[in-house]
């Protein structure tokens, strides 16, 4: 079965100038993990339309889903979905659903031009409801356009997340160790050797004013069991070694 | 003057599958805007060599310059240094300066083999100063190498800046209202029109418990007396609009 794939698209010069943090990749991160699809990229860019165009396209050629934040609000720099709707070559028109939301909400005569901007999309395009501030996000063939702010953002992904074609989720098992990465390296080294098909990745911590550190071992994939094996091959190794596990968080 | 313009090049399986948090992209992003320097695009992606090399050739072609960060330490899944040589097409082996910085840190016959792996480097790189754990980054042409670790990577940069040909700092001034983004759509886009020599940017907040909300409008540029015109004008609008500025602040 061919895995399902994902790509985050970013818009915004916020995040690039460093003004604001982005908040929105672990959060759809962690929520792509549990139904078992893969997060391959993240490309943050600027509110720039030939940008927008550009890595639209590319992308989903690319992956099963693109998902993109930000710049869908009523204001001129908000340009994402007029720019979609360049990038699938569709007409960008008010949506009628979308309309009809956000007629039924305002109290007559406050929905003015900047609110009617966030009803267009390109033709074609399905609602996201948006159960915080009620402008609708939406998505056209394998792109699913979002707000960028995360609250938003957050409604928008649990009530899109029922679209997805979902696989088995990825599980990670992370075991802490105070052992330092370099005195286990080529151990799991061969333990990765002889398992692939899971994925070790091995992160160290520093507590730097207390002069401790160690690593976090992840081990990764979607058979329980197997991971367990590998689990208990890499905790033998580090009493091996002489190392403590301090921690076994089977997540 | 050509504008000199980055790309940020996070490699790393433990952002994408949300176990971490990126903390180092709003780091370098306000530290290259002080000195103008543009951030323009910011990719994450996996510990795949094929990914490094193509991403790594892709941005240094596009951009003045690039910092990638992670996959320098010592064990199996720490491939950037190797990679990055492949992208340059060059030879990847022991950096004597590096190896006898680590020599001189670490104790008798405790430079093990996962330490060793540390100072091997594309052929022609320079090193780059770690002040937290010792092992330096490197750079090669206009690619900068960092550490993943936030406070290590953080303790490179602050080494490697002096090297960067900066311009004049990107000042930023915001401005905000209790006014909801809409309203103030139309005023924004004209004001942007007749000062098209900033940058215009308009980010809502919300306190969803108070139920209140409003704008963050932000007005970013290389030169303060025009940028200061543009922020009377808003403010102007604003009170014309009969909304409040609640804050003011010119960083």
């Amino acid at each position: 079965m061919k895995e399902t794939t994902s790509a985050v698209l970013i818009i915004g010069n916020e995040i690039l100038s460093g003004r604001t943090k982005d908040e929105n990749v672990k959060y759809i991160a962690l929520k792509l993990s549990k139904i078992g699809i893969k997060l391959a990229e993240v490309k943050i860019i600027p509110d720039i339309k030939e940008e927008i165009i550009s890595s639209v396209n590319d992308l989903r050629k690319k992956y099963s889903y693109v998902f993109t934040t930000g710049g869908i609000g009523p204001t001129h720099d908000d340009i994402t979905s007029e720019s979609i709707s360049k990038a699938f070559k569709v007409k960008y028109e008010i949506h009628k659903d979308a309309y009809k939301i956000l007629e039924d909400y305002y109290p007559p005569g406050k929905l003015n031009e900047g609110r009617i901007k966030m009803t267009k999309m390109p033709r074609g395009a399905k609602l996201i409801k948006n159960s915080i501030t009620v402008a609708p996000g939406f998505y056209i063939d394998n792109v699913y356009v979002l707000a960028g702010v995360p609250k938003i953002m957050q409604a928008m992904f649990i009530d899109l997340i029922k679209n997805l074609k979902s696989g088995d989720p990825i599980i990670n098992i992370t075991i802490t160790t105070d052992l330092y990465e370099s005195i286990l390296a080529k151990s799991l080294e061969q333990i990765q050797k002889d398992f692939n098909n899971c994925e070790i990745g091995s992160y160290p911590y520093f507590n730097f004013e207390r002069k401790i550190g160690g690593v976090n071992i992840v081990v990764s994939g979607k058979d329980k069991s197997y991971l367990n094996t590998v689990e208990k091959k890499i905790i033998a190794k580090i009493n091996k070694l002489g190392g403590k596990v301090k921690q076994n968080n089977s997540l």
